[in-house]
């Protein structure tokens, strides 16, 4: 990918949002901060923003850099630029870090403005249709009234799909990319694995960690290589790893042996020392209770009926963690309402990963549906 | 299953096997206890013995019942007694608790008879192939030259793989049952995530904790609940508990709101009271490091060439740990080597933990199986 076609240097910007917001769980927030990010330049209709929600570990810094000797770039940079798929030069497109989020947005680690204390265990539970209203906040702050796209992956895939059924009428496209109309039993195993890693740390503290100046780190770090697990496919792994020994010989004990315990280490030391314990809860939690259609007797098909968007809903052959056919059961639900959905499943061998992968046959589905989009602007 | 059926009361022996034994790590232990049980006679050719290797959990408690109200009986009950597949009226079954393990055999939780302490972390780290070599020696005070079947599942199957390579004249058939020639990158790296939990549990305190009065039961307990996912089959975990909470309503909490989790929770926090942390540890190595062509180039072919027992290799369609596909593997391995096989996929719906249940098709094919091998004694 080459720098030329990247958005350069960005900043980052916070916005406080004054109107109070209810909660799914019943509570309530009077105000709070978003952080977020944008790229390219809102039209004078105002129509050409494209709204990208990010997965678990994500945040508003979606494209470019902050300095130019940033190691990386935003987390979604191969998608984004002028010329890029998501391209910039046709569209405004608004990065945001999701409520309860640990990059800038109000979470646990932010001042609870009551007690003037960090919020910690206090901070609420939130549902991805609060991060959708959030989200609706933002733009009528940025004078948007209608978003030319909602786009995402995993988790952000989800935040697309609310989009479509909390905001009819503000969104014309909802972009779902490697998610599900809900969780399985088994993704919700492996989510509360990881939550009790982290909650029975002694380093926890029942989420007020923050006041013993101690992070549970041991429980975000086998959270995290359990994540990762999840996240690459059983033949990605034995690709990139198989049973490759670090050193020469087997060594007869627990310190890391095999290549793919030392990638595991080092994604969880590197994600233990960086993120937020009480986010990581709160995004989980969040991708556990999505579920549309738990109103209509999990009938996805009647939870669709208020639906207005076009849809383009695609899917990756190795991933196992939200596998193709979860996403054709949103496209079912979608034409069962008679609704315009465009389907995809890329056969891709990188697992759920291959949603943030520059794979030419993905991200040319990608151009060619924004450039339907631009030519409707 | 009928109680008539059952080998009944039965009781633990523990034998001393004071010739030394030479580990794969190159480490030696002077000697070593190893607790076993018999069901059946031996006949008087003492040609009709079959040995059950126990998988990671499991122990030499294998049929049968200690006291008439034992909530459950031995680990295998369903497979073996007067009547039933593993038939005790033909055969002399023998069942060991393996080396490093917590149930009598010398393991970390046993007194070092140099240090007249608990080895603890000095217990040295077992391989398979070790396994094998205590069975071997604990048949040999049995006074049995050759086994008729050395049978197990998961990587009791890998231990009965190993002795038809350790001991080719000793062993006239080999029942290797949901297992694999190796652990895949994902199942040493599932392997990993829950060493992790345990080793960096504050109460681990390096392997040493029964000298300060704890255990790591945090960490067994994430280890063994990581553990369940992969025993089950996503589509068993979906019937058994799909998204059904536990009270009425979502909870908007970290407590158990699902039925899924409140299983897991059950299994971790049982397996925590009741199993050591070092055994769970080196089990888990010792899967790691099984594979028997990595002395061959990875050509499994090869490693099997100096193989002379009847193999019968059992696979189930919803084993995603073990897939039937590495016990095709197997079976290649061995047709390559002009060796008898029977090669049977059970359609079943349990995944991995499908070995342990006595599903009819499946439990038809081993009563078949040992019916041949009885007519031969």
């Amino acid at each position: 990918m080459s720098e030329k076609n990247s958005v350069g240097l960005v900043k980052a910007k916070l916005v406080k949002i004054t109107k109070p917001l209810k909660l799914t769980s019943g509570k309530k927030l009077p105000n709070y901060e978003l952080a977020y990010e944008t790229y390219g330049k809102l039209n004078a209709k105002k129509n050409n923003a494209v709204l990208v929600c990010h997965a678990l570990s994500g945040n508003h810094h979606v494209a470019g850099r902050y300095k130019k000797d940033d190691k990386y770039p935003g987390w979604w940079d191969n998608l984004i630029g002028p010329g890029r798929p998501l391209d910039t030069d046709r569209f405004f497109v608004i990065g945001v870090n999701n409520l309860g989020g640990c990059h800038g947005t109000s979470g646990s680690m932010s001042i609870n403005p009551k007690t003037k204390k960090r919020w910690g265990s206090d901070f609420p539970i939130v549902t991805v249709e609060d991060w959708v209203n959030t989200q609706a906040a933002l733009i009528d702050q940025l004078g948007i009234e209608s978003l030319a796209a909602v786009i995402g992956g995993s988790i952000g895939g989800m935040q697309a799909m609310q989009w479509a059924l909390s905001y009819p009428k503000r969104v014309r496209h909802a972009i779902v990319i490697a998610a599900a109309p809900n969780l399985t039993a088994q993704n919700v195993a492996f989510n509360e694995v990881a939550r009790q890693a982290i909650i029975t740390d002694p380093d926890f503290y029942n989420g007020d960690y923050y006041r013993f100046k101690k992070k549970p780190k041991r429980g975000l770090r086998v959270a995290r290589m359990l994540g990762h697990i999840t996240y690459l496919s059983d033949d990605a792994m034995d690709l990139k790893f198989g049973r490759k020994l670090k050193n020469k010989n087997i060594e007869y004990s627990f310190d890391v042996n095999f290549e793919m315990e030392s990638y595991l280490h080092h994604q969880g030391d590197k994600f233990a020392e960086e993120f937020d314990a009480n986010t990581y809860l709160r995004m989980t939690r969040a991708l556990d209770y999505f579920d549309p259609a738990k109103d209509y007797q999990g009938n996805l098909s009647k939870a669709f009926k208020k639906v207005e968007a076009d849809f383009l809903v695609v899917s990756f052959t190795s991933d196992w963690r939200f596998s193709p056919q979860r996403s054709k059961e949103i496209v079912k639900a979608l034409l069962d309402n008679e609704l315009t959905v465009s389907y995809a499943e890329v056969t891709a061998q990188h697992g759920h990963d291959a949603f943030l992968m520059s794979d030419p046959h993905y991200h040319g589905i990608l151009t060619t549906y924004f450039k339907k989009i631009a030519n409707q602007l």
